[in-house]
C-alpha cells in the first residue's frame, strides 16, 4: 500500500542501525504494531511499572497494611522521587518535591514567588503558554494583587530591560507545547535575574527529553509533570524545584500537615517543615507515586546528552521526511529547523489537524493534535526509531492522498 | 498465653455468627493472623483492586496509551468516581468531585467559602479539628483576610447564637479523630444555617463508616479522604462535595486547566465549567483513582444503617471488653460509651500509648495512637468482627500485666 522513498528508507534504517541508545526501546513495553509518537503527552509503559506496582499492592498495601508507611519508605516518597526528578533536571538533592498536580505546583511555585518579591507588582508569562499556566497566573495575580503581563519569549529580554525592575516572577516553558520550538533558558534566567525578578520553568516538556540545568542556570523554582517524557503514567505526580537559596524564606500557599517540621505531634499551628519538604501538602497518591519512580528507572545509566542527540537526529530526519513528503499536500512544518531552537516534538500545520490524527491512529501510527489545526509528533530517543519516523509520515501522506480522513473540527471534550 | 473470660468470648462468637454482614469480609484481601484495627488510618486491600489496577496499568495504559483518556473513561473518572463517592454521603449525582488530597480539597473549599460570604469576617473552625483542617483555616484566613475563631462543637451553638452573623463557615468533622467522639451533624448545620453562615464538613472519618445525609442536612461543602473507611489505598484521591445550589456562583482558587469549560480549546482564559466539574484542577492521577474507584465496589449493596448498626455493635462490645479487661489496668476510655455519640472507633488513654500499640502489632494486632496517650481501635463493619475486638483487648492486657512493651514516647515522623 504505501511505497516509502529508498533513500529516505535507507538512512532512516542506517540512522537506526548506528543508535548506541536502541538497546534502551527493551525498558518499554510497547504494544505491538503501534507507532507510538504521543509520548509527549502519554509517557507508554515502562517495564519497570507492572513488578513494582504488584509489589505495592499485594506486599506492601495488601500485607504491609498501615506499617509500610514507614517500613517501605511511603513516608519519604515524596522527597525520595523528588530527588529522582531533581537528578534528571540537574538539581542536587533536597530541592525538589514529588506530588499532586503541575497545576497544583503550579499554584504554590507562583504564590511563594509572589511572597518573595513582595514589592513587585508584575508576574510576566507567556501569552502561548500552556493553558494551565495562564489560569494559574491570573489566580495567583488576583490573589496577591498583583498584575499580569503577557510577554512571548522572543520579546522578554526587552520586556524586562525596561520594565524587569517591576517583576516579581517570569513564568515560561523552555519549549512551546505547539509548536516544539525551544528557548534559551540560560539567556531568558540571566536576563530576569539582571533585573532582580524570580524565573519560575515549567519543565513538562523538557525534564526527561533534554538536558536542563536549573542548579547551574540558577533557576529559581521550576515545576513540571511526571507522565510525558518521564513515562510515569497517566495523571503521574507532578514536581516542584524550589532552589536552596529561597527555602528559608519558602511560604507555601497549601499549608498541609505533611510539610510540617514534625507532623505527627499534630500541633495545633503550622511550622513549616526545614527545606523542600515544607512544599509538601497532603497525604500523596502512593499507588501513583511508586509507579512514577519506578518508570524513572528507565533513565538509570541514560546520559541525557545521548538522549538530546537522538532526540535532535529523530525530529530532523521528519523534517525532512516532511519536507520531502507532506509539505507538497499542504503541510507546514512550523517547529525551527535549527536545532538549537527545536525541542523534542515537530507541529506541522494543517487544516483537518483533528481528522488527519484520527486516520493516522487508525493506520497503527499514534500522534496528537492542538487546536486548531497543529498536529504534534513527539519522540522520545528512549524507544523512538527513525523508521518510527519515516512511517509516521509516509502513512500521514497516504491518508492525505486518498483523502481517507474526515475534514470535521476536533469535537469538544475529546482528548486527543 | 492468653486466657479469655469465658463469657465475653461467648458473646463474640454468638454475634460474629448473628451478623448478616460477615460474608462481606471475603471483600477485602486480609493477612492471614492480623487483626487488623486501622483502617480508619488506612483501609486493607479490597479484592477488586488488584485486577482493575491490572487492566488499568497493561490494557489500559500500556496497549491503549493516550487513546484511553477517552476510550477507558479516564477523563470523566473524577465526575464518575465523585459520584461513586456521593452516594455514600447521601449526594445527587453531580455534586462531588474525586481527586487531589483532603489538603487540597479543604483549600478549595474554605476559599469558596469565603468568596460566598464575602462580608463575613469569621472561620470558625474546631480546636480539636486534625491539623490540616487547622492549618488550611489559617491559610485561606491569611489569603482572604479573614479571622479564625476556634471553638469546640459543644459550644458551636451557643457561639454562633451570638456571632453567627459575623461567621462566613464553620468548618468541622462529624468525629472526632482522637476521641471517636460523634456530634449532630444535623443540629450544628441547622445552628449555622440559622445564623446565615456555611457548613464545611470534613467526612474523613465518616464516610464509608456510618450514613451520611449531606443533601437532607442541607451541607454547603465537604471534603474527605479515600483512604480510610473507603480503603482505596494508601493517598488514594480525595473528595470534595458542594451543594448544587452553589455552583453558579462556586469561585474556586486553583483553576486548573481541567475545570474550564472547554479544557481542550486551550483558550487564553480561565471560563469555569457549568457544575462540580469547575472544581477540577489538574490532571488526576489516574492509578490511584481507579484503584479508588474499584475499592468503592466493596460497598455494593451494602445499606450503610446496617454498616452503622454493625460498627456501634463491634465498638460497645470493645467497650464492655475494655472496662472488664483493661479499665483495671489504667486505661480509660475516652471515646463515649453513648451508641449516639460513638464514631466507628474506640479511643483508650494510656501514657504509654505509643510502646503498646507497638507491643501490639508484635502481637499481631494493629491499632495505632495519637500523641501522646491515645490507642485508637477502628472498627470497619465489612470486615472486623467482635472476635477482633476480643482478640485485642486481650492481647493488650497481656502486653502490660507482662510489661512487654517498651514506655518510650513516639519519636518524631514515625507514621503510626
Amino acid at each position: 500500500m504505501t511505497t516509502v522513498p529508498a533513500m529516505i528508507g535507507e538512512e532512516a534504517a542506517k540512522l537506526d542501525a548506528d543508535d548506541p541508545l536502541a538497546p534502551l526501546r527493551d525498558r518499554f513495553l510497547l504494544p505491538e504494531g503501534v507507532v507510538y509518537l504521543d509520548g509527549n503527552s502519554l509517557g507508554p509503559l515502562p517495564a519497570a511499572v507492572p513488578p513494582v506496582l504488584t509489589d505495592v499492592v499485594h506486599r506492601q498495601w495488601g500485607t504491609g497494611l498501615i506499617r509500610s508507611w514507614n517500613e517501605h519508605g511511603w513516608w519519604d516518597a515524596p522527597l525520595r522521587v523528588g530527588d529522582a526528578l531533581g537528578r534528571l533536571i540537574g538539581a542536587e538533592a533536597g530541592q525538589t518535591v514529588a506530588g499532586d498536580s503541575t497545576s497544583v505546583q503550579l499554584f504554590t511555585a507562583l504564590s511563594a514567588a509572589a511572597a518573595l518579591r513582595p514589592d513587585r507588582p508584575l508576574l510576566v508569562t507567556d501569552p502561548g503558554h500552556f493553558p494551565t499556566d495562564r489560569y494559574l497566573a491570573d489566580a495567583v495575580a488576583r490573589l496577591h494583587d498583583l498584575e499580569v503581563r503577557h510577554v512571548p519569549p522572543a520579546g522578554l529580554e526587552r520586556f524586562l530591560a525596561s520594565e524587569g525592575h517591576r517583576v516579581a516572577v517570569v513564568s515560561y516553558s523552555p519549549v512551546d507545547f505547539r509548536t516544539g520550538e525551544l528557548y534559551d533558558m540560560g539567556a531568558l534566567t540571566a536576563a530576569a535575574h539582571r533585573a532582580g525578578a524570580l524565573v519560575l520553568w515549567d519543565l513538562c516538556h523538557a525534564a526527561g527529553a533534554l538536558p536542563v540545568r536549573v542548579d547551574d542556570l540558577g533557576v529559581d523554582l521550576a515545576v513540571g509533570c511526571g507522565y510525558k517524557f518521564l513515562s510515569g503514567g497517566p495523571g503521574a505526580p507532578a514536581f516542584l524545584y524550589v532552589a536552596r537559596r529561597h527555602h528559608e524564606a519558602l511560604e507555601t500557599p497549601l499549608t498541609g500537615w505533611t510539610g510540617h517540621a514534625d507532623p505527627f505531634a499534630m500541633a495545633p499551628g503550622y511550622t513549616p517543615a526545614p527545606g523542600i519538604a515544607r512544599a509538601r501538602i497532603g497525604t500523596p497518591p502512593v499507588l501513583s507515586l511508586l509507579a512514577l519512580e519506578a518508570a524513572l528507572t528507565v533513565f538509570d545509566g541514560v546520559d541525557l546528552t545521548r538522549v538530546r542527540d537522538k532526540s535532535l537526529s529523530l525530529t530532523g530526519f521528519f523534517l525532512r521526511c516532511a519536507d520531502e513528503l507532506l509539505t507538497p499536500l499542504g503541510f507546514e512544518a512550523v517547529t525551527p529547523s535549527d536545532p538549537a531552537r527545536r525541542g523534542s516534538q515537530v507541529s506541522l500545520r494543517h487544516p483537518h489537524a483533528y481528522g488527519l490524527v484520527q486516520a493516522l491512529a487508525a493506520e497503527g501510527v499514534i500522534a496528537d493534535m492542538r487546536a486548531p489545526d497543529l498536529l504534534r509528533f513527539g519522540v522520545n530517543a528512549l524507544y523512538t526509531t527513525h523508521q518510527d519516523m519515516l512511517t509516521a509520515a509516509v502513512r500521514l501522506r497516504d491518508v492525505v492522498r486518498r483523502s481517507a480522513y474526515d475534514p470535521a473540527p476536533q469535537p469538544s471534550g475529546r482528548v486527543v
